[in-house]
């Protein structure tokens, strides 16, 4: 036995509750979990190489960053509070436009590094060429990465098209992309810690055939297919121009085929409920990302929507620039926040239904249910120890109800996590990291935001979006 | 001079904007502000008794935390995700019907620190017998407080009412408040940290003849009137069967004379667009508690609705069973992430918007902006310097834009803020407290909730709420 960690409330997730176990204990041997369950019953510390004090904390699966686009954060805080219409073309494009590969995964780096540090042990990365933020910044750090390889026919250049032209298709563009996906599995197959999956980005970016071709290939190798859909108006004009004016999103992924239990479906904040209880009842699992869209869009993803449906759901931290950050406690505190507004419900996804998404929702959403998740002995040994004995945690109480189940959720900055483990491995450990160097990697992140902006900066202003006005009345 | 703060953005707040000076410095005398510009303009370091050094740092007025029940934080984790009915008689009323004067202590120091630690350096307690919270916690910390006592005139026992059964109402338990309210001038009248303040609880539960009096005391001592405003169902039945069916909390209040610019109305989710645009015209400064109003109603209380008609308006965190939480910097979040989805637009509320609600705008609200709220030569030296070199919120970037002011809304958890003072006093240091012990008071609180929690056990499972089947179901 590598590690054993005692001592503390173990939230277990098995089952379809919390499974919680007080004064319990976990075992690690050879990056899987060996033992879980009461510490009176389990294994002595004398025979563990390493005990984990887990007293006044409790012990739960790593956090699940299920959809995330990390190159980002480098622009955090360069694009938010404007019109949707404004956020990408004019706000968030002109300055990614002038991102590099180092910038890239610069701000990768930094924000898979703020991720872990909050408590997430794995992350979907959904990127072009994701391959090379693998290599470079998911590998070296040790945290789980579900790879997911951005398909897309649009070539970059169509902010001059009017909302009802029809976005021009380059499949040889789309092809690149795929074959690009392909060569993950083989590239990662031997690092159990790497996910690969598909992402044809959006039914309005890529066309019918292609992606009834990407879903062959994500069949083929029992692969998920992540797709943003029901993304919002612009989505929704291409695809009646594209289909038929009876046309939507999920219409079509329905005539398609697509619909099934490889479709990871991704915000779909612009389905209908009758298209959402479609999808989920077709097998489809489901990705909210509620602070990004609350942020951008100024609507609530139809989160416990799907969750009420029985579909897998998931929930993600999207990008920085406009919902701001990577912390997963902080997620699902948004995602059961704004569940209650949108359903005018307190009652709606509650404490404890918001900590299984951030953590067995995701990995169900994302396929990998069987290694990470929940504790199980047998499982790979992603999870933390989160103080409860912090100002912002405490009390914590075990009975008559465990209040470190909400605190862990409304209350929990990130900052309270104590260890972080993947695959029995330490990231952190008393709140710092163990290997990684968070210092070098804001001064790295911070030098090339200030030349990126510098190099973008006649650019961004010429795009006029209302942050720009927003500098010159003193706002920013 | 004592201290010079120098090497930061500052956000000084001053006008109707953010006030930013790049490269600033602050420098304090005898408690005081007495230079806030250019670092290049102002005074010699060495004329400094202390130099604070803030680079990768902004350096902006403290927060104010405009309406708290800081007693309630022992209770941290007892009483949410529950309907808004059972929130305060069967969830929260069956634990705080046991506790004592040394638990409200307890708790309202876990609070207080938890508060001063994220960065509030004013709170507006609201609670009965608000002075022995003064003299055993506020004070001792250090930090402003606005001390709300309340009056109520509806003794403890209504449960059984049915809710068109009008409460009794007992004058003299609510004289004997408004003596307790009118000593509180006279106890900390040398105290500049201490505002008093009046806290007539909601018009439910105080009568017209004794609102009106409490008024003319408020007046008289040129102080605030802090009101709950129209909080929902249950008040709407009372006013109308007290008052007609033809009448609101608004409309009453209006007749009484009321509103006014003494009135402090808290909440106001259950007033009406134009019963909140006659409160705001009426002079009234409206307080908002986004997060615990949406945790306890499923409600997004009227932020911006208020900013919009002109009134002072200031954030507060309530109290932690609930929204969880007394971060002011997550309470800037939420108000801005809430007001986007309530209004489907992404530029309602923006983070610069919601800094000014947590600063400036608590600080009119509370009748103090001539001492705090700002960063102004003269003012009371209230100021954060908080990093801008964090995981959460790098990369800073001053230009074109300040990446800094969204990233500290949107992304900030609290422990970003390096030093807290009150007063030109060293709260807190290099992120850690100078003079307070955070972790006995967490061991104290943890101590006394437990003990609490067992003797109010029985009650709390008799009560019946929805949590005691959430226990049973194995989901807390």
């Amino acid at each position: 036995m590598d590690t054993l960690v005692t001592g503390g409330t173990l939230l277990t997730m098995r089952g379809d509750r919390l499974g919680i176990v007080d004064s319990g204990a976990l075992a690690v041997t050879d990056g899987r979990i060996s033992y879980v369950g009461p510490a009176a019953e389990g294994p002595e510390p004398n025979d563990a190489a390493e005990v984990v004090d887990a007293s006044d904390a409790v012990v739960m699966p790593g956090l699940v960053n299920a959809h995330a686009h990390m190159a980002h954060t480098l622009l955090r805080g360069g694009a938010q509070d404007v019109p949707e219409i404004e956020w990408m073309n004019r706000a968030l494009g002109p300055l990614s436009a002038h991102a590099d590969e180092a910038d890239r995964a610069a701000g990768t780096r930094l924000g898979v590094l703020e991720a872990i540090r909050g408590g997430a042990t794995t992350i979907a990365e959904y990127a072009s060429e994701v391959g090379t933020l693998v290599e470079q910044v998911y590998q070296p750090l040790g945290v789980d990465v579900v790879a997911v390889e951005t398909i897309n026919e649009v070539p970059d250049e169509r902010d001059d098209l009017g909302p009802r032209e029809l976005y021009p298709f380059d499949r040889e563009q789309g092809d690149r992309a795929l074959a690009r996906a392909d060569r993950l599995f083989e590239q990662f197959g031997d690092d159990p810690l790497v996910t690969p999956a598909y992402g044809p980005q959006a039914l309005d970016m890529v066309s019918a055939e292609l992606l009834q071709t990407v879903q062959a290939h994500a069949h083929e190798r029992d692969a998920k297919l992540h797709l943003h859909t029901a993304q919002g108006e612009r989505e929704a004009i291409q695809i009646e121009e594209r289909y038929g004016a009876a046309e939507s999103t999920v219409s079509v992924l329905d005539d398609l085929g697509i619909v099934d239990d490889a479709l990871v479906a991704v915000h779909c904040h612009g389905a209908s409920p009758d298209e959402r209880r479609r999808l989920a009842e077709g097998g489809a699992a489901m990705l909210g990302c509620p602070s990004s869209i609350a942020a951008i869009d100024g609507i609530v993803p139809p989160v416990a929507a799907f969750r009420e449906y029985g579909a897998a759901v998931g929930i993600g931290t999207d990008q920085a620039p406009g919902p701001g950050h990577h912390s997963m406690f902080r997620e699902a505190r948004t995602a059961a926040t704004l569940s209650k507004v949108e359903h005018t419900d307190p009652t709606a996804l509650t404490a404890a239904e918001a900590l299984r998404l951030g953590t067995v929702g995701g990995a169900e959403a994302l396929g990998i249910a069987d290694e990470v998740g929940t504790l199980e002995a047998g499982s790979r040994a992603d999870f933390l120890v989160v103080g409860t004995d912090r100002l912002s945690t405490a009390p914590a109480v075990e009975s008559p109800l465990h209040t470190a189940v909400p605190n862990l959720v409304y209350s929990t900055t990130g900052r309270e996590v104590r260890d972080v483990f993947v695959a029995g491995e330490p990231l952190v450990r008393d709140r710092a990291f163990v290997d990684a160097d968070p210092e070098a990697a804001v001064t790295a992140a911070t030098e090339r935001a200030r030349a990126l902006y510098e190099r973008a900066s006649e650019d961004w202003r010429a795009a006029g979006s209302e942050l720009v006005g927003a500098v010159d009345n003193g706002w920013l």
